[in-house]
């Protein structure tokens, strides 16, 4: 009961009352609808009116509103009552304007049942074409077109359409003996080819196709029990059911899951007058883009086929014609173009597609059908672009003052810029691969090289000067070394936020991750695809972008070399004109603050300091490390801090004077000690002899350490308050290294980050330690506190300190959210053990987005919301930053702009991403 | 800098302007503070002056106030400016009503310094007596006394005090050699003794004293390198900052953190005039309690010392008389009484005692001393008493027209209950044992048995009849049939929140965790204990109510039996009298809902339903269990769940049937399902075996659930979103038994309970199911729904569950607020990893109690009241409870009534001490 006042609760938010408008007719100046009516008509319904009013030629034909189809759900899949009366009105308008009338024996209409979202969902749902076709409108429609395989073709391709659609799909018919109807139609359509000896359709005559529409309306009677509807307005009632059924069907509900798109968005039906391109060679059907989609170049560029139905460009069956000779390439510049072969049609097209760039002032993908000689335009919408071409047109249109600055950084989706950083594989060559395999795209950009199984092994490949491509079941930090060597990471398990992909995605490393088609097995050195083995050595190509995995060694192109660059450099520009909230990046050593420095980032907003024990040159500080961890009495903790020292100098140092002039954020020792530790038996016996202590005595202490939930356990701030020696020699490594570049003449302040806080008396313990190191240093290096300043803050990453986030902002100059953790706590997920049911729950719609790669708003956001308000009642100059993985993630850094966050800090490499998300969210609060 | 600001800030709320009145007089009509005064006075000096205004014969002084304690330490322990004339002034008063005159050479002073806090510290602070006595007043005193022994007895006693308390302890002088000062005058003492060849004390003569003096003196000078002050006004001021010195002791502290006692209360400093038991026969000392403090019964119970000092009755040292006759027992009846041996004084003081009694309505523990004859007060306060003695106090005053019936139900901690329920050791024999280790109080009562080291042999033992104390590095689940079986358990590690701690809890049984003093070798079935080795077999008494251990089997009570158990239900009834909130328990099993219901409980608040796999009975269940969790298909689970389904029914009903008539909570099953798989090679190879899965198969499978963060992994509703037909099952379990009960005409509402949810969908998607089992049950039972009423609720545990508790509260009908996992989330503290950092954060005041044990307000407490409000706004109606540990834990209780809870669960034992709470809470709501 209560489910269902829900469900109908949730939709009456989005929907209107039911005496709403649900049928808008467009064709002609009496147009309806236009295209700013997308989240009523669709985007196809909306432009259709537009292009209508436009007074550019549209077949005439009425758009069904998204607010019918979820009426239609939120009745239990029926029609609202109102409806029937509109349809029939808007079809007599159709009628009156097309001069044909739908089911008349003598001059019948025919129309098409399209699908049509408030946002593209490209072959998510269905479409039904040449409705209105039935033994009682067959003979009139012959006379008039005077052909008369045309119109049985089009009669068979009706029924194989709606008895795939609207009879099975659409009423949830599980397909026969594991075929659908549609495969057993073409099953009986090529045995009838085999028998008659035809090598293709066009040989099918009309006595043929009428025989073989009588074979397929028996067909459909055994396997689905039901008739094939002749009467036209039956057909007509399902096909717009179809169409809103396949709004809920399985393909769709994914897509939407993928791309975050509302079910509550509907999708609307669009029912227009069929045209048709397939009538001769004066008929002609093609798609364009209004300018080239792939580099952004400005010259119209299009497919088209003479004598064709839309689907047949789209279907690939035969190679479709350059739309004109400056677009044509090598591959075919010998075939004609339309501007040869129909120059007048052509320069009306021109004139169309300079019309609506002008009017929509943005780059347009079309459809258009040429009924003899006649030009139609079926669809038009803002066409996808890769990120080079969305910025070469932003740009372009930007200089060519068809729109303003702001307009232009709207125009690239943040993530777009990547392309701009990151080597990709010649595009002609990838696509003319096979795809050997496939995973989630976890580190964008290519790599090539050979394949090896441990780290180990691939820092040795490396150093004998081979590419690398590491392939591991899963990584963990301890092929952390082995990762960095590689030239790029493949694994079979783990998700978008799995070891492998945090870390990838931190250097710009091409990684794909969750590629579950490949069996790994390090002993052996193998991998198994399918029943094809690879061993170390063979030589793979892994597009990260993509998540797709080539066999072989596929040529590369670099990022920064191309023109290109500039570019983007340009673009980079208008974007931080616009931008107000800062951008940092999380980086821990003087190579990734240098190379996010030149990125844009504007100071780094999480230095970890157990950096320095992961990766190359780590084995030092690493075994150190141990060895203290191993002590039992603080003076002995304290001794071989001493000897660490000089290591969490080094680091610490070069990267404040790579980032000179802006501010770094150093994180306290955040792990839990265990991690350090090696739980191997061999590790053990190593750091036994190596420290001299018993075997037995370093496992008993090994173990001791051990927890049950170590993401909860013994770590951060924790281990300043058991261990605070280690916290003081941080901060005293921390504040002689500023201290060392402020007497060179650097500007330097150090900001130091507590991290796991929960409680301000934890705060004020870390303070207190961290003063006294600052007090030290001062005598030290005989500097005044005027000449060195420093700054404490704290991470926010425990529910607790966001609830109590006034009290911790008395002693926090400054927050930063780390939202892993927080995300972490406020669901009780662990990151690393979501993999079992977290598919489960954005398939099943539980959650919309994956919290660990979007913030999520009503919970962690709420959080996030009170944490800075409460922080800013005690300090109104509270600086807020995010410094979890979302920081680089566009939704995520809109969210932090809209909260008044100072800044978002994310890897290196989606430092201009934020850039660009941080821009848009000013610019369109601007517009509010 | 912000530090210290803030440390001011934080003292300022608890303090007032430094133009307070400092100094309060009393001994006389002039008295100038009272009983209500606590606050400012401290307990001992409104005691005193209390006791002055009623005319009681109190030795004249002053009290310095807490708040001039705080204004010490904000001031860097100085005194306040205008503190010296004031003293000046309330020791001229004093001198007056005394006729003696402080440091006067001819009838001198003396003054004793205490301390005194809002709440007594037992020996937590120090004292100073005789001060005054100087080489220039000891001739006078001598003169006055004409008693040179005593004079020069009590100077040496000044010079120890004095050296020990202000010029050692009060300065922080670390101890010289590791011995403080009082400790090497004691050496110094003893040798003089030994070469004098004195036995005791009360052989030295005046001129051993004088020597003695002379020689502490050079000591101290050499040791503590300064003198000991002969100016009587130096010895004052010395006296008063030593006693608010001893706030920040280190005794004090830890004190304070274990009673949860503020630091900015400060402690008092009582300045009175020196009254002496020990000038000769008629003089004497003693301590008494109103009414027996162990037992209640109203009868004068006390012990006094002829010719002695306060301090002698405490020290033990001398066998103290008793006060009169009708206390006598079989050990002191040849003694002689104060009634016998002073009957005037005594009957002074009997008046005395009655008329305290009659003014304080309350048991008081108060001191006396007769300085030749003469009866002085020198302090009365509340006495503590034992839980029976509590119980009967409040009823008998009750009774006797002295409390009201609300009052009575104050008069008892709700803990004291406990008392009434469980086996004690025979407290006589108690007090003569020799404690063998200590540990933390984990689960109260006594208990005694031969000692077993695995829960096998501890099962083993029970069954050869024989009584059995389980010994444990620390237990898990594996352990629960043994610690089932067993009669009590110890363990070595592990906290309040333990795993051992939390089940025996549940249990009343009897238990002590973390007993660190021990090893425990299960291997070899030994424990050992410093040199002392125990075996397998050897006898051990604990006291879990105390955390003590003791060798040997000790003679135990039983509670139910003894008369008081009529007196514990009387006062529970007059507890159910002012209860308004609702308290229910925790039970998993029929006999435990049985108990719950004999001691009060009005429901089960959590009926966990993984309780049937572990325990007694549970082979059968849990191997079906496994089976179904290495179920690879949707179809073998449910063939699985079939097999299961009579076994989950049977606890279910029978918990029911037990409950009949009252709530009962079901929770869905909550832990992650590798808890339930053998994690040994041997557990796997029996369950190869006994499943017919090859070893390595299971192994995988076994693996594949493995988590790294079990808390917050694979578990609760996230079973139900993966495995749906689980929750189905289990649902249909409920309801058949529900539904066969309602057919047999019981009164039975299921109150189905979803756990870990964070999001509406996860509990929409619960609801579909279990609504589903539930229409199923209708048609199958032929029953309708006005016939068969269930609730569906969620446990709110997880952050974000409390942040969107409005909408959660569309679907749920009731909240239970799980507040383990709840404080585990919001702290980020893993209740199984707390033992490494815990105890430092108790120990350095960064959390005032373990958020385990008592609701932290701050932050889960905040999180509990956003969600009660916000689920309110939705659904006004809804029911919250709480059923996590801390339902049993009286502050929580009381939190949770202020919070306008609807219930509070705990364990079974606990459920009179929540009644007990939830009633005070009730009546000092009232009171507001």
């Amino acid at each position: 009961m209560v489910k269902k006042k829900q469900m109908k609760e949730e939709k009456m938010s989005d929907t209107k009352k039911s005496d709403t408008k649900y049928v808008y007719f467009f064709g002609d100046e009496t147009t309806e609808g236009d295209a700013s009516m997308k989240n009523e008509l669709g985007g196809k319904g909306a432009n259709l009116a537009e292009m209508s009013r436009l007074g550019l030629p549209v077949p005439a034909g009425f758009t069904i509103t998204t607010d019918c189809c979820n009426a239609y759900f939120a009745a239990n899949s029926h029609f609202p009552p109102s409806l029937e009366a509109d349809v029939n009105a808007a079809l007599a308008r159709v009628e009156a304007k097309m001069g044909r009338k739908y089911g008349d024996p003598e001059n019948p209409l025919l129309v098409s049942c399209r699908s049509g979202a408030r946002q593209s969902m490209p072959g998510m749902m269905d479409t039904v074409l040449n409705i209105g076709l039935s033994t009682s409108t067959i003979p009139g429609l012959i006379k008039k077109t005077n052909n008369e395989r045309f119109v049985w073709d089009s009669y068979r391709r009706l029924i194989m359409m709606y008895a795939d659609v609207v009879m099975e799909k659409a009423e949830g018919i599980e397909p026969f003996d594991g075929k659908g109807i549609r495969k057993i139609l073409d099953e009986i359509l090529d045995q009838y080819k085999y028998i008659k000896d035809y090598k293709s359709d066009t040989e099918l005559n009309a006595d043929d196709l009428k025989v073989l529409a009588g074979a397929f309306k028996r067909k459909i009677q055994e396997i689905l029990g039901a008739e094939f509807p002749d009467d036209p307005m039956k057909q007509l009632w399902g096909g717009i059911g179809a169409v809103f059924k396949s709004w809920m069907g399985t393909k769709a509900v994914s897509y939407r899951r993928i791309e975050g798109i509302p079910e509550t968005w509907g999708t609307a039906v669009n029912v227009q007058t069929m045209v048709f391109g397939n009538m001769g060679d004066t008929s002609a059907t093609g798609v364009a883009f209004t300018r080239n989609p792939a580099t952004g170049e400005n010259l119209f560029f299009g497919e088209w086929l003479i004598n064709a139905q839309g689907e047949d460009v789209v279907a690939g069956i035969r190679t479709p014609l350059p739309l004109n000779n400056e677009t044509k390439t090598d591959q075919n510049k010998d075939l004609v173009s339309m501007e040869e072969s129909m120059p007048e049609t052509y320069r009306e097209l021109v004139d169309i597609r300079n019309k609506l760039e002008q009017h929509y002032t943005d780059m347009l993908d079309i459809e258009f059908t040429i009924e003899e000689s006649k030009l139609y335009m079926l669809q038009c919408r803002v066409g996808k672009r890769g990120g080079k071409a969305a910025v070469n047109m932003a740009l372009d249109m930007m200089d060519e003052g068809l729109i303003d600055d702001k307009t232009a950084v709207l125009r690239v989706a943040p993530n777009q810029v990547l392309e701009f950083l990151l080597p990709i594989i010649e595009p002609k060559i990838e696509s003319r691969q096979s795809v050997l395999l496939k995973g989630l795209p976890a580190g964008p950009g290519a790599a090539t090289g050979e394949i090896f199984f441990t780290a180990q092994d691939a820092v040795q490949a490396i150093r004998l000067g081979k590419k690398v491509i590491l392939v591991r079941e899963e990584t963990s930090p301890e092929d952390v070394e082995g990762m960095r060597a590689a030239n790029g990471i493949l694994t079979a398990r783990g998700g978008m936020t799995s070891h492998a992909a945090l870390v990838a995605r931190g250097w710009g490393k091409s990684c794909i991750v969750g590629a579950d088609g490949m069996i790994v097995d390090s002993i052996n050195k193998t991998m198994k695809v399918g029943e094809k083995i690879l061993r170390e050595g063979d030589v793979l190509t892994i597009n990260g972008s993509k998540g797709v995995v080539y066999e072989g060694d596929l040529p590369l192109v670099a990022p920064t070399a191309s023109g290109d660059y500039a570019r983007f450099l340009r673009f980079m520009s208008l974007v931080d004109k616009y931008r107000t909230m800062g951008v940092r990046a999380n980086a821990d050593n003087p190579a990734d603050a240098q190379k996010a420095r030149e990125f844009g980032a504007e100071g780094i907003g999480l230095f970890r300091t157990e950096h320095m024990f992961y990766g190359e040159g780590s084995a030092k500080p690493l075994f150190l490390l141990r060895k203290m961890i191993l002590c039992t009495t603080q003076a002995d903790r304290i001794s071989v801090l001493k000897e660490l020292f000089p290591f969490m100098k080094k680091d610490i140092k070069e990267t404040m004077l790579a980032m000179d002039g802006f501010p770094v954020t150093i994180r306290l020792l955040d792990p839990p000690l265990h991690e350090f530790v090696p739980h191997s038996a061999l590790g053990r016996q190593e750091l036994s002899k190596a420290l001299n202590i018993a075997e037995d005595e370093v496992r008993k202490r090994v173990d001791a350490l051990q927890e049950n939930n170590p993401m909860m356990g013994h770590r951060g701030v924790r281990l300043s308050v058991t261990y605070p020696e280690v916290t003081e020699y941080q901060a005293l490594a921390i504040f002689e290294s500023a201290a060392e570049l402020i007497k060179d003449g650097k500007d330097i302040i150090p900001e130091i980050m507590v991290p796991i806080t929960c409680d301000i008396r934890e705060l004020r313990l870390a303070k207190d330690l961290i003063e006294k190191a600052y007090q030290k240093t001062l005598i030290r290096m005989e500097l005044t506190p005027k000449q060195f300043h420093y700054k404490i803050g704290t991470m926010i990453e425990i529910p607790r300190a966001a609830l109590l986030a006034d009290r911790m902002a008395e002693i926090a100059e400054f927050f930063s959210f780390g939202t892993n953790d927080l995300t972490q706590l406020t669901f009780g997920f662990s990151r690393d053990d979501i993999g079992n049911f977290m598919s489960a729950y954005l398939d099943q719609r539980i959650l919309n987005a994956d919290p660990f790669q979007t913030i999520d708003r009503d919970g962690v956001g709420a959080l996030i919301e009170m944490a800075t308000k409460k922080g800013r009642t005690t300090r109104p100059a509270l600086k807020v930053g995010i410094c979890g993985e979302q920081g680089g993630d566009p939704a995520s850094v809109e969210f932090c702009f809209s909260q008044g966050l100072t800044y978002v800090s994310c890897s290196p490499f989606r430092v201009p991403v934020a850039r660009v998300a941080s821009a848009q969210a000013a610019i369109k609060a601007m517009d509010k």
